[in-house]
C-alpha cells in the first residue's frame, strides 16, 4: 500500500492505493501559495490520518510515498529544481522532507510525467509504446512513456511541449518570446480573449458567457459552444498552435499515441479533438501520416495521484 | 564478420568489419540514380569479392549484412517505405532482396539512425545516453539513441529534425511549407545564395569562391571564411534555423549530447558550432540550460558503414 501525492500549482491531492489504478481513498485540497511549504506540511499531516481512517488501513501498511510535483524535479537528488508556486522550494529536498515528515521512503517526479505513466498503465495508452501524454490546463505539460517507463532525458525532465514555439503565422507578431502555452494553455486562451477585448472586438458573447466573472479559458469554451465567432477564433488559434506542437512531437518521436488531457481538452470532440486531428494531418510529415493516434485522456482529475502511486510501486515496491 | 552497406542519396559504400568500430576494408562508389536498383545490384555484386580479397577474408566467414538506407524504412517488414533517389524502390523489400543476392541474413534501417548508433558506440557519444545525432549534409537527418539502442517510434522512423519548421522571424515570409532543411541543409544554403543573387545582392564574393562552378553550400562556406558579408548572412540564417530545431529537441528530449555531423558541420568551430551553441543558449528553455552538450561528430565519412555493421552485429550477431 502506498500514499500518492499531487502537489500542483493550485491543487493538493492525496490518495491511498496499491499503484494499480484503483484508489482506496482520496483527499483533495487547494494549495495555499501564501502559506508555502509550511501550509503543505500542515495539510499533509492532517490528511493522512483521515485517508487511513477512510480506507480502514493501518499506518504500518504503508510502504512508501510517490509524489507528482508541478514543476521540474531532479531524479538523482530527488529535489525540486524550481518552483513558481511555492515560495522557498527552489532546490528543495522534497523527498527527504516527506520521508522525515511521514517516516516513509519517498520518490518524486514531475506531475505530467507521472500522469503520462498512469495513462499508459491504466488509461488511454494501456499497453502501448511509445506514448506522448499532454495535459492542457492552466499550463501545458508533457510526458513521454517508452516501454512503460518515464523518459527523463538526463534526469531532470523532458517532454516540455508547452515550451515549443509555434510557427508562422501564429508567431508573426510575437517575436521570440512566445511559446505554445501563450496560445493554447488556459492562461493563453484567457490572454487572447482579453487582447480581443482591448483591441475593440465584439466580445458581447464572451461577456454573456462570463456572466459577471472574469473571461477565463472555460468562459471562452462556453461562448464557443454557443457559436460566438470571437470565441471560436480564439479556440481555433489555440488548437492550431497545439497541432504545431504535436506535429513536432510526431516528427521527432512518432509515438503510437498522443494522449491529451487537462481542463482545456474537456472542450471535447467537436471543438477540440476533431480540428486538432485535422490540423495535425494537414501540417504533419507525409512519411509519418496516420501513424500516431490523437486521443482524449481517460483518467480524469486523479490522474497524477494514480501516476504518483504507480511511481511509488515501481521504485519502492521491491 | 559482417558486411555493412550504406545506400545514400548519392553515395554507395560497403565495408567489412565486426561491428566494433574498425573497418577491415572499404569500397566506395556513387549511386547511379538512373540505373536504379539494377545499378546498385551490379555495384554490390562487383564490390563484395573485391572487399573480401582486400581484407583476406573467406566469404564463408560473413554472418550477415547491415544496411543504412537514405530514406524511411519499416522495421517490421524490413522494406524501404519510400525512396526519392532510387526509382522503383517505394515499398521495396530491400532486406529480402539482399538476402537473395548475397545468401546472407540482412537487416536494414535508416542511415541517420545507424549513424547515430555508431557515434554512440564508437564516436562522439561513446557510452552516453540519451544522444541525439544530426547529420547536416545535402539534407538533414537525425537519430535518437537511448541506452545504446536506436529509438524508432512505432517502427517506421523518428528523429526527423530536418522536417521541423523554424519559427519567426525565419518563417515570416514562408507560410507553412518550409522546414529546417529549407534553411540549413546543403541545398537550403545553396537556395538562399541563389535567392540573394536573384534579388540583386552583391554576390561578387560568392562568385569568386565558386570560381566558374555553381554556388553550392561548400562555396557559401568558403566565401564566409573569406569574410564575405552575404555568405556570412546566409550561414547565420542556417545556423539560427538549426539552433531552433535543436531547442525543440532539447525541450522534448533533453539529451546528454547533441552530435552534429555531415558536410555542413565541417564549416567548423568558429562559423558553425560556436554560433550554434550561442543561439541554443539564448533561445532555449531556462530549466534545461546547460544540460545538453553540442559537439561535432567524430566518425567522418564512414559513419553509416560503421553503424550498419553495428546494427548487423546487434540483430544478427546472436
Amino acid at each position: 500500500m502506498f500514499l500518492g501525492v499531487e502537489i500542483g500549482g493550485t491543487k493538493l491531492q492525496l490518495g491511498l492505493g496499491r499503484g494499480d489504478g484503483q484508489l482506496l481513498a482520496l483527499w483533495r485540497g487547494a494549495v495555499d501559495a501564501a502559506a508555502g511549504g509550511e501550509g503543505i506540511r500542515r495539510q499533509i499531516v492532517a490528511a493522512v490520518p483521515e485517508l487511513l481512517a477512510k480506507a480502514g488501513i493501518d499506518r504500518g501498511q504503508l510502504r512508501g510515498v510517490g509524489v507528482g510535483f508541478g514543476g521540474p524535479t531532479d531524479d538523482a537528488t530527488q529535489t525540486v529544481i524550481k518552483s513558481h508556486h511555492i515560495a522557498g522550494w527552489h532546490g528543495f529536498p522534497l523527498a527527504a522532507w516527506l520521508t522525515e515528515l511521514l517516516g516513509l521512503p519517498t520518490v518524486i517526479c514531475n506531475d505530467a510525467d507521472v500522469a503520462g505513466l498512469a495513462e499508459v498503465l491504466f488509461g488511454a495508452g494501456k499497453g502501448l509504446s511509445p506514448v506522448f501524454y499532454i495535459t492542457v490546463g492552466t499550463g501545458i505539460g508533457g510526458g513521454l512513456i517508452i516501454g512503460g517507463e518515464i523518459y527523463r532525458g538526463v534526469g531532470k525532465g523532458a517532454a516540455e511541449i508547452g515550451h515549443l514555439r509555434p510557427v508562422y503565422p501564429l508567431s508573426r507578431d510575437s517575436g521570440h518570446g512566445e511559446i505554445l502555452e501563450y496560445f493554447a494553455a488556459g492562461w493563453g486562451i484567457a490572454r487572447a480573449a482579453q487582447e480581443r477585448e482591448r483591441s475593440g472586438a465584439d466580445t458581447a458573447g464572451l461577456r454573456r458567457a462570463a456572466a459577471d466573472g472574469p473571461i477565463t479559458g472555460k468562459v471562452v469554451a462556453e461562448a464557443a459552444r454557443q457559436g460566438d465567432v470571437v470565441a471560436l477564433g480564439i479556440l481555433d488559434e489555440a488548437v492550431q498552435a497545439l497541432a504545431e506542437g504535436i506535429c513536432s512531437v510526431v516528427k521527432l518521436l512518432c509515438p503510437r499515441r498522443v494522449i491529451v488531457g487537462g481542463g482545456v481538452s474537456l472542450i471535447g470532440e467537436e471543438l477540440f479533438f476533431r480540428p486538432l486531428r485535422r490540423y495535425v494531418a494537414e501540417r504533419g510529415m507525409e512519411a509519418f501520416a496516420g501513424l500516431t493516434e490523437i486521443v482524449p485522456a481517460a483518467l480524469g482529475e486523479e490522474v497524477v495521484v494514480h501516476g504518483a502511486l504507480a511511481l511509488a510501486r515501481k521504485k519502492l515496491g521491491g
